[in-house]
């Protein structure tokens, strides 16, 4: 059988760097995991009882195509409490992950071989996600002293639309209001649609993350109760969209996907009240990310992206190697610790870079750290051998 | 924001007939449905218990793209058991829910632009994901005398893929060895990719249903945990691909929709297991299946398609109206009974249809029966006095 041509997507090269680390983990070597970019904790307890509970009376059957109502409003007033903003209901959309909410934006927004705009460094399925849909990524290099996101000289004129990520992966960077304004006033005036990705928010160190939503109500803001809520397995996400969106949305959730898993929306509808839990969670973050930033650059990787959000270290290793790929599988081999090599984020410079996550224990991160240290140690000297 | 072409999808033509019985019983009238397109019944019970089971020692992060690799197994097992097929478990795709499956598809085998056809009465939502995806559909007006189903003659050079389903919805009527054969054999010389929708496989009353497996390997399958398995709002299906697609079709899984929802995963899993339960739920199906077969010609409902498989009957009503969305509505307001206008299945033939289900309880299709068997009484004179 023939395959189309935009079927034929990218793989992840972490997906080599996981296949290594399951092989070294099976063969008995004891591997330290920061290529995960999931927490390691489970849904909260509540999110798990409530549907222990609901599955001793209802049949889980589908639910409405745009989710739960009483879903919908507790989102709703999830961005009274993170952002003082009241947000009607009806504009919540309950997506399958924060997957289903892309497939639904681009498909709402973008007609084939429109071209869409996106950061460098950045999610890599972004890019493959337009291509299966007959979109045309456009990769926007940013820079280091813009905290490696987009600002408005970036644009290009002809984008139907631009998707921002803030906090950011790979970097952790965040989007304040001026910058977020500045963004979204600049698509406006060039008829771009402007996507906010925001599933790391709830997860910051240092001042809040602002969402777009408190910049404009003519956007579509993308959210997900993978992150902060622990709940990557399940499936379930959101999306925000302008009032004339919505039944557009309705139409193409009811035939693409009838609607999001039943049980994961009662697992989130409970996650939702279960903000000691996750607080907890957040907590432990907070402590690994101060861990990381006090010992990463004493073992050397000192160029690194200000963390404002999410649980990553996106660091620049020029100094060290041309060959993140390599670098990464030295670091497996030698030091036992999995890292995600950066050409999945930037095609352009990710050979050079790599990101560290920190979502797992504490102390998984201590014997990290420490592991990554010794391996620099040894490395250091090889290095400078080879740039003299 | 603009909203793009493709994303202008029509409405389901049923949703409205959901939303008046709603409000029927809202405002205190008994309505028996007739209109829905799922089993009543919940999980089975052992799925259920392996799921809470699972949260009390699993974190049910993401699974890999492709699905659990225990269930892909057992899938691939059911085929042997089912159809006396060996089948490499490989080639099984766990998906999220056949709807994602069909995203999956459609994108891995047609570039934008390529006709696909499909048999008209038949699921709606081909038509609209299809055309999300910037595809063309191409409905094949199918014969009564044909069961409804598409033949080789129907079938137009230039197609660039075929979609049948069997048991098909709406009529329920299925494909043999001989007709699935000769439409594989017609595609092929075609050079038209051959998906076989088998989602209501497991639920059949005359003879078993023939998996198009059993006639071609270089074909896709749909199926999914929705019907049989009683699992409709777990979003939990599968797909079997030719072995040379696996890897295409695992990269784009990835990056659409990194994975099916794990809890779903594992409840499909010990699913596969409760064959007891689930017999029993057949068992439902075919009585009532019986009532209707005996009722509903006695009142008038006499041209029906062969009801082969899948809980529906459908009926063509031209000697009764000319407009089966009035003709539902008048069932609807006079006799309490939701039936779904056929419409939503044939835009051609589909104002002189209806699709009556008998997925819920004996209880309420005999009270639906006795409902709508005075409703025709009282309607017959009417309509003779109209045709006069």
């Amino acid at each position: 059988m023939k395959a189309s041509d935009r079927g034929k997507v990218d793989p992840f090269i972490v997906m080599d760097v996981m296949e290594a680390a399951r092989a070294a983990e099976a063969s008995g070597r004891h591997i330290i995991h920061m290529e995960v970019g999931q927490p390691s904790s489970p849904a909260p307890e509540r999110a798990r009882s409530a549907l222990t509970r609901a599955m001793g009376d209802d049949a889980l059957g589908y639910t409405v195509a745009l989710g739960l109502p009483e879903l919908r409003e507790g989102i709703a007033k999830l961005y009274k409490d993170w952002y003082n903003l009241d947000l009607n209901p009806e504009r919540v959309v309950v997506t399958p992950g924060s997957s289903g909410a892309f497939i639904l934006a681009f498909t709402a927004l973008f007609n084939a071989g429109d071209k869409v705009g996106l950061g460098e460094p950045g999610y890599p399925s972004y890019r493959q996600i337009l291509k299966a849909l007959n979109l045309t990524p456009v990769g926007l290099q940013t820079k280091p002293e813009n905290r490696l996101q987009p600002v408005p000289s970036d644009i290009p004129d002809g984008l139907a639309g631009l998707i921002t990520a803030s906090p950011a992966n790979p970097s952790g960077t965040m989007l304040d209001h001026a910058a977020l304004q500045a963004l979204i006033e600049t698509c406006r005036a060039k008829d771009t649609s402007f996507i906010a990705d925001e599933i790391y928010h709830g997860l910051q160190y240092e001042g809040r993350a602002v969402s777009a939503l408190e910049v404009s109500d003519d956007i579509y803001v993308i959210n997900s109760f993978s992150k902060y809520f622990s709940m990557t397995g399940w499936r379930v996400g959101w999306m925000v969209v302008p009032e004339d969106h919505i039944r557009i949305i309705e139409r193409l959730a009811q035939n693409m996907f009838i609607c999001p898993p039943h049980a994961s929306q009662i697992a989130a509808l409970a996650a939702l009240d279960a903000r000691d839990e996750l607080d907890a969670n957040l907590a432990t973050y907070r402590t690994n990310r101060r861990l990381m930033l006090d010992e990463l650059p004493k073992a050397g990787f000192d160029k690194i992206a200000p963390p404002d959000g999410a649980f990553y270290i996106y660091a620049d290793i020029s100094a060290y190697t041309n060959d993140s790929r390599a670098f990464a599988k030295k670091i497996l081999d030698q030091a036992g610790v999995a890292v995600t090599p950066g050409m999945d984020f930037d095609p352009v410079r990710g050979h050079q870079t790599l990101r560290f996550s920190y979502a797992r224990s504490t102390e998984d991160i201590r014997e990290g750290l420490a592991r990554l240290s010794r391996f620099m140690n040894d490395r250091q000297p090889q290095n400078i051998s080879q740039k003299s």
